[in-house]
């Protein structure tokens, strides 16, 4: 596979954290040839020089120069004022890793020639963000979803090449049924942990907590999320998100109101053992 | 420590699933001179018997015979209806592990004499039930509440040494306290959890499951659990977690009214992280 020609000569990453930095990382580790410029703060810059993750710095995307992709990795509305600011002098590819599609997909139809935007979200992600938990196997094996109403067939071709030699699965629907479905799957759980970490903590408070069991720890997890990164997908996707949220509140009210009916009970732990049980079957 | 004398000579386990198969082995271990019996059915029994958890077996209260500790370990309404049945000849104390403690401490002060009932509730457990998942150390260093608007003194206080030896940390407080308390930090994550699964299943399907990433996986991990014992937690416990749910339904409903709103955005993941990491920091 490591004598497959590199579907890019040289990529620029703006935003070096846990993703751009993962993602440099497996680069450098697939496709050694591919010139790999970081792009972000001096003091970002400073801490990933070491790892050898980078051939090339730049603070700007303009101080980057010409290159053959660009991957837009800073939190969603950073990485849309940057492709709205964006001026390129040959055809490049231009992708960001963001967690909703919608907003960022109007933008990109909007970039003047010759540059092509590409919607992109790689579903990995990890506890922690920063390059510091950045590693060359965050993508391996997991979906990394290419949205069908950006770019040209060409262009989701090539990078669907690139994605796949990093391990991760390519995964083509539109920035609809991406922003839809990770309003779900993504979104909603993000949102009850922290609201659920929130009143509990508040209802309870510190002594409370410390009785405790393992049950809370796990599902309130998702709650040290960065609140840098969620604002920016509750703002570009607000209406999917408020669907599901309204779904989840109108059966915490049902569970409410059925706290004394066994039945009800009995079907809500039925139903969710079952989803659960689909959920944790995983990729076929 | 095994030098000091066993505070019970012998002890009657009801119901050998998780938590009481784990605690006939836990005084196994502690103190082998106690004479443990286990009552179940026969099918669970032949099961149990292998382990060496247990001396003798029965299949009733009245055929294990005077004993000096019954350990109610059924779920809570058969632990309500073992209670309520109950009559001894001899002095006996009588405990139960169950999630919910009002009721049962109701039930126990009608009890007669020679018995004594002391509401009880060790905070382990794990992500599956059943005796082959029970084990000697569940107990090690997590609180085991023992509720002070029951039994006497010196009821509470030989059950109290016989939990520490364990290696439980005996927490004492009102059946009322624990109610509340626990309507916060396990049944409203447990409630949240399994409706949480059950609206991301039912919308987003077995496809938009596969598009699911370690985050719903951890925050819905709860949504496995038996429905037998929640019924019964979510009966017996109504109005505490129906105030539970309400703050949470609350909390849900402002998010939804301000996903647009980065400021509000923003204050939901600072308190939210704030209540994580005093909660991760755990007991002293």
């Amino acid at each position: 596979m490591n004598t497959e020609q590199a579907p890019f000569e040289s990529v620029a990453i703006v935003g070096l954290g846990l993703i751009g930095g993962s993602l440099a990382l497996a680069t450098r580790e697939r496709w050694p040839s591919i010139r790999v410029t970081g792009v972000d703060s001096n003091e970002v810059i400073a801490h990933v020089r070491g790892s050898g993750a980078i051939d090339r710095s730049a603070q700007t995307i303009a101080e980057a120069g010409d290159v053959e992709l660009i991957v837009l990795a800073a939190p969603v509305q950073q990485n849309r004022a940057l492709l709205r600011g964006l001026r390129v002098r040959r055809p490049t590819i231009v992708t960001d890793v963001g967690s909703t599609k919608q907003a960022m997909g109007e933008d990109g139809r909007t970039l003047g020639e010759p540059a092509i935007f590409v919607g992109g979200h790689p579903l990995g992600g990890g506890e922690r963000g920063g390059f510091a938990f950045a590693r060359p196997d965050l993508f391996e094996a997991r979906p990394w979803i290419l949205t069908s109403d950006t770019g040209t067939p060409d262009a989701r071709e090539r990078l669907s090449s690139f994605v796949s030699g990093l391990g991760a699965r390519p995964v083509v629907m539109t920035s609809e049924a991406h922003d839809r479905v990770m309003a779900l799957v993504s979104h909603l759980p993000q949102l009850a942990a922290s609201a659920l970490m929130d009143v509990v903590g508040t209802a309870a408070g510190p002594e409370g907590l410390r009785l405790a069991g393992r049950g809370l720890a796990d599902t309130t997890r998702l709650a040290s999320s960065p609140a840098d990164i969620w604002r920016d997908v509750c703002q570009t996707n607000a209406d999917a998100i408020g669907g599901a949220l309204d779904l989840l509140i109108a059966r915490l009210v049902d569970v409410r109101q059925e706290l004394d009916h066994g039945s009800a009970i009995d079907e809500l732990f039925e139903q969710a053992g079952h989803w659960r049980a689909v959920l944790m079957k995983g990729p076929e």
